[in-house]
């Protein structure tokens, strides 16, 4: 299809190049150039996301261009890592320059606040679709990275902020549950508008062992935690931080939510319980709310218990990007 | 549509995970863990293939694996950049087994050989076609860095091994040219596994001063470090390297080829007079041709002067990934 104007070469840098902070040479070259700290170590994560798949086609660009760099500085986060800089690689089916401004202007946002410039990119055509890929890069000091595998036998288990509202607000624009203009009001921003829990990640690096980001799931990312860590779980139901936005669903909503709901972007971390007034210190002081929610034990597997100590029959293991149907 | 098998999780070991180096952590965190050489700095660069646009939906998975990378790690070797790890975000229309299969052993393959491990990825479903997006990671000594915007009034441009090859090819396999199973055996190597000239990329880092991939045409890509260095340039048409795949073509073929010919992944560089005796010993250390086609001036654009000395009427201004169509 032909292109109304402009070029890949324009289009970087109309809405893509910033100056480059002082140190680095940003978009425009064959490479990109850092100064990572001494001391430290770089952390690299990337992700792709695809028009139908990871977004609807019809979502608000601006809140497009924020998510998509949310969820890769959310697994800065869930590494300790604070954000260096980041590439974006963007495929447009055709250039639609008030929505490519606004993708800048969400992206640009959240790459400002978060202090991580865009150093890098490509923009290309030939998709049916929109497809986006960015690569994040944060450092850590030695050795204080949170790994999956780090995780000890007796750790606490922590979740940050709230369990479940993504999973609902994604139900109603999925229209998998009755219109509710109400609920989707205060369910939407979990959605829409995730918060990098970046400044929780960097002052748990070197305070708890391990973290992941609950992109898929808690169970199925706890999951990934302790397979990497070989123990096991307890999980205390009760002790969950539901989100306002379940009250009054019915209890299997409620629990696939709260359980399997991905999208939260929350941190759920392990640390020594000597650790716990620090990290309910750092919570505060945050404004942010950190919940204990169970224990590591020897073993394998989670088991999440109810208010009477009784197992749950687990069935929930999140989202899998290849066994759902598209 | 539903997935035969696996799983993102279970794909990404099965193909794709490989111990990392010592000092590394890869696949299977929320970040891959690199510790980037004192007194370095960090080159990174990332590109997005499609299919139908960047390959055929026909290419050889295995050379598709290898391309997907070298194209990367040439943006490495015109930065003087040594690799440092790379990572790989995928989308599939389905799984097909044999076909990652091979794609994962040409991407590892030149993965192993050029010391750049694959540390992080990220595997969806949901594009109609294959989409890919590398991002590749190196280190190059602080100051030494081969820059666009470092070219210098009266500095030589040297353009590495041969041009039009792959140009040649391309016309082949997409039927532009009439068939010529000759010329397609001769040509096909240089698009279906284009070589990355990281050795010499990394010799050059402190000897020359700027450099650029041709791959998107040598007017073109000299262009961009004309315009990044705010000078001139005069080419000396008979002084370029034409590749014997180009012998007995039409010259207004041969032409195109040579000045706006893309994919040939070979390195346009620039450097002082003085370093000419030491580019050649390089050239010839490493069994690669290096031929001095011009030099730098004031002033702005190319001239391409013919074995007269007359200025060749230039319009070609090589590939551009919106302007074309589709």
């Amino acid at each position: 299809m032909p292109m109304p104007s402009g070029g890949e070469f324009d289009l970087i840098s109309r809405y893509f190049d910033r100056p480059a902070p002082s140190g680095m040479l940003g978009v425009g070259d064959d490479c990109a150039l850092l100064s990572p700290a001494q001391g430290c170590e770089l952390a690299v994560s990337t992700d792709m996301l695809i028009e139908g798949r990871h977004f609807f086609p019809d979502i608000a660009p601006r809140l497009l261009g924020h998510k998509t760099l949310a969820v890769n500085l959310s697994d800065l986060a869930a590494m300790g890592a604070r954000p260096l800089a980041c590439t974006l690689a963007i495929s447009l089916p055709s250039i639609n320059e008030a929505w490519l401004q606004a993708f800048a202007d969400g992206f640009h946002a959240l790459s400002r606040e978060s202090r991580c410039p865009l150093v890098g990119g490509d923009t290309t055509g030939g998709s049916p679709g929109v497809v986006l890929c960015v690569t994040v890069m944060g450092e850590v000091r030695r050795h204080q990275a949170l790994r999956r595998d780090a995780a000890r036998v007796g750790d606490d288990i922590w979740v940050s902020g709230t369990l479940g509202g993504a999973d609902i607000a994604l139900r109603l624009a999925q229209g998998r549950m009755p219109p509710d203009p109400a609920r989707w009001q205060a369910a939407r921003t979990f959605l829409e508008l995730p918060v990098p829990r970046l400044k929780l990640g960097r002052y748990l690096a070197g305070v708890a062992h391990a973290a992941i980001d609950i992109s898929d799931g808690l169970l199925q990312d706890l999951g990934h935690v302790l397979d990497a860590s070989q123990c096991a779980a307890e999980v205390w139901l009760d002790a969950l931080p539901a989100d306002p936005v379940l009250d009054g669903l019915d209890e299997s909503i409620r629990l696939d939510a709260l359980l399997a709901g991905g999208d939260a972007y929350e941190l759920c971390f392990m640390a020594h319980p000597r650790r716990r007034e620090q990290i309910e210190t750092l919570g505060r002081q945050l404004g942010l709310a950190v919940s204990r929610v169970g224990t590591i034990q020897r073993g394998t597997g989670v088991r999440v218990l109810d208010a009477d100590g009784q197992a749950l029959p687990i069935t929930h293991r999140g989202f899998d990007h290849f066994s759902e149907t598209a």
